[in-house]
């Protein structure tokens, strides 16, 4: 019998700030960091996830993750692999960790990190990558996988196998689709505020000829920057590659609806983050009043409470979720099933450091066992960082090809980990 | 000039559960902590707070207070004082630290504790309870405390300026009402899910001997339970003195309703946290489904923007706020102010450890320059750990006698600090 035998914590981080990679109106200056966690098992693969921050405060994530090293160190693996829904729930319910939330912030990206580790070491014991474990899951097995409490008015267990049964018939052929073609991609590397005009241009033409027909650019600093950089990009990428624009919680509901108004000739595809990521209300009036301008959210939205009441809301007409910043695949498969449900799109939010190696599976499990749709979908794509993973993304004109290495895409390189430590590491001893 | 030297931080920890004294449906055996800071100053008195916690993650609360420190030490005491506004901003805009909530969980309890403990430094240096720090103010200094992003679509800052101003005529004639009969409170000792029926009973007699007129107890993990427990206190009681029930969030919507249904024979005062803290539609929900009854939550209420959809979408009756789940002090009044706005009465959450000493202030202040009146408001009362603080607070006839020493009432006798230090203090070498 093999066990877990050690839950062992790094605190990874990027001196992404130098450069200005990342910027926007509500962050100037992140290093992307990963608070990195592996179960140690005693016998064949470990499991490797972790919690993406931007900097200050991933030593105080890695503590958080330590906290979950009771729940964890000594149990059987192949239990634990076995019933991945009872393990996810088992570190929710610690009752005095969960105080600390509940279910939001620090302790539950904690708990996102130590779940997606399982997951990692669950499909590389299966020998697949997650998309595949996940995809080849029965419905019941999937819907045991979910959490229902506080969803069961908007979502029963009954409701979600039969969507699930509906998508069965038509698995293979869209497993086989997925590796012909790839699953839609968008790009933000333009669009950072921190740009300026010429580099905006640049990329923005770049990313054409790299296939992408979408593109992301931040606004919400200042309201005549935002017309003159979307002039300047509509310019670079000609008529018909779609722009999508992203406001990362800079306004109050008064305030974006007349910014969005002015910046409406546009046309952008979607509008992200135009206020806080708690305010359902607010977003559901910010989408009546620009409408038929469509309103996104989701990588800052805490749990599968608020994206509950976002769809119930009619609040968004694209979802957003994020790898992690909710409490795992365990999750995201609650947030994919919702959103099947109410027949919204979900664009996953990604880039930062390994979002888009851990997106991409749930897109991909999506597409072959939820949703059955690539259509008006897309995951973000950010051209960084992704030469320290052992299983980087595979890119062919502007869409992800499906990973085919056993695992979830989390695992960095010992020698990056090694050498971007916090503060130890090589990297930082140079800064 | 007096600056901060340092912010020490303090991990202090209560073995609460060896007597299940606490424990409720989803908290079975809470430790109750105090993630404890001190702002000391190289010249006068230090400043005082601490985020509640139940246990273990004490240490994460603590070390996520610590992050704060660089943006505190060194920092010119006076300055900080004239404008706990300013102060309170300057810490929740750190936007790397931001993301780690944002404005939510463990790194937001850290920001409060700050806060709070710069307001009980403020107070002690004025000579005042913040009660009265807060009620002196102008209507132009009040509103200067408050962080308006995400309000201005229910509050703008002339609106709450309009209030206070509302409010100022009679704020000496309050004040000495105040001080005369004290401030309403009810109590929740004798309704713990660990104690058996005779204790319960026990305590709902002495309660009302003691002069309160509301007791509320625990509900949610079986309703039999829940019947007979009902039965039992109201038999203690006597039929004029009100019973409120507390489900602590143990239920999804559809369990809510028919559950409540059936204790609504016991016509409760209100019914506390059904169903999630994030689930705003939810408690609207459930609030249609059982009325007349009740609804009231907060103690789990992350942030003022949800606090600000509770009350847009009608979801509570009863407005609970916490001292140190939100940023302190100052969202506190920005709550205080959302809840004069929307005509809704604020019961604080109370009880924990410490919890009774700081929000008396908030209801207070409340009283002489918010609302106005103490009419159905009542503050939560738990006979438990006062005896631990430098100024604990003083019961009368049921209600809760305004505090006159300086400070904002967090300050613990040193003494309990260092024999409740976890896990080196004496009462832990002993468990």
């Amino acid at each position: 019998m093999s066990r877990i035998v050690s839950l062992d914590v790094e605190d990874v981080r990027f001196p992404t700030s130098r450069e200005l990679d990342g910027s926007d109106a509500m962050n100037p200056d992140p290093d992307y960091s990963a608070a990195y966690v592996v179960l140690r098992t005693d016998d064949g693969p470990d499991g490797h996830g972790f919690a993406f921050t931007i900097g200050r405060g991933n030593d105080v994530q890695c503590a958080a993750i330590g906290l979950l090293a009771g729940h964890v160190v000594g149990r059987d693996v192949e239990a634990v692999c076995a019933d991945l829904g009872g393990f996810s729930r088992s570190l929710l319910a610690d009752s005095q960790l969960r105080w600390l939330g509940p279910e939001k912030g620090v302790m539950h990206m904690a708990v996102g990190a130590v779940v997606n580790a399982a997951w990692d070491l669950a499909a590389k014991r299966a020998g697949l990558p997650v998309w595949q474990l996940l995809a080849r899951m029965t419905p019941e097995q999937i819907v045991g996988l979910v959490d229902f409490r506080y969803l069961t008015d908007a979502l029963t267990p009954d409701e979600a196998l039969e969507l699930l049964r509906a998508a069965e018939p038509g698995r293979s052929e869209r497993a086989a689709l997925l590796a012909e073609e790839g699953y839609p991609a968008y790009t933000t590397s333009p669009g950072w505020l921190g740009y300026d005009d010429d580099k905006l241009a640049r990329l923005a033409r770049e990313a054409v000829e790299e296939g992408f027909d979408l593109i992301k650019l931040k606004v919400g600093a200042d309201l005549e920057d935002d017309v003159r950089r979307l002039a300047v990009a509509r310019e670079a990428v000609g008529p018909d590659v779609r722009i999508a624009i992203d406001a990362n919680q800079r306004w109050s509901v008064p305030e974006a609806v007349p910014w969005l108004t002015r910046l409406a000739e546009f046309d952008p595809c979607f509008i992200e983050e135009p206020t806080s990521p708690d305010d359902v209300l607010g977003h559901a009036a910010i989408r009546r009043a620009v409408a038929p301008m469509r309103v996104a959210t989701g990588e800052h939205v805490q749990n599968r409470v608020v994206f509950k009441q976002l769809l119930q809301a009619g609040a968004i007409d694209v979802l957003q979720l994020d790898a992690t910043r909710v409490a795992g695949i365990n999750e995201n498969v609650a947030v994919l099933l919702l959103a099947a449900k109410f027949g919204v799109p979900v664009y996953p939010h990604a880039g930062g450091v390994g979002l888009c190696e851990l997106v991409q599976h749930l897109s991909m499990f999506d597409f072959v066992a939820v949703s059955g749709s690539m259509a008006d979908r897309s995951i973000e794509y950010v051209d960084h960082l992704h030469e320290h993973f052992a299983v980087p993304v595979r890119m062919r004109g502007g869409r992800y090809l499906p990973p085919a290495d056993p695992g979830s895409g989390a695992e960095i390189l010992e020698a990056s980990r090694r050498a971007h430590r916090y503060p130890g590491g090589a990297v930082w001893r140079t800064v």
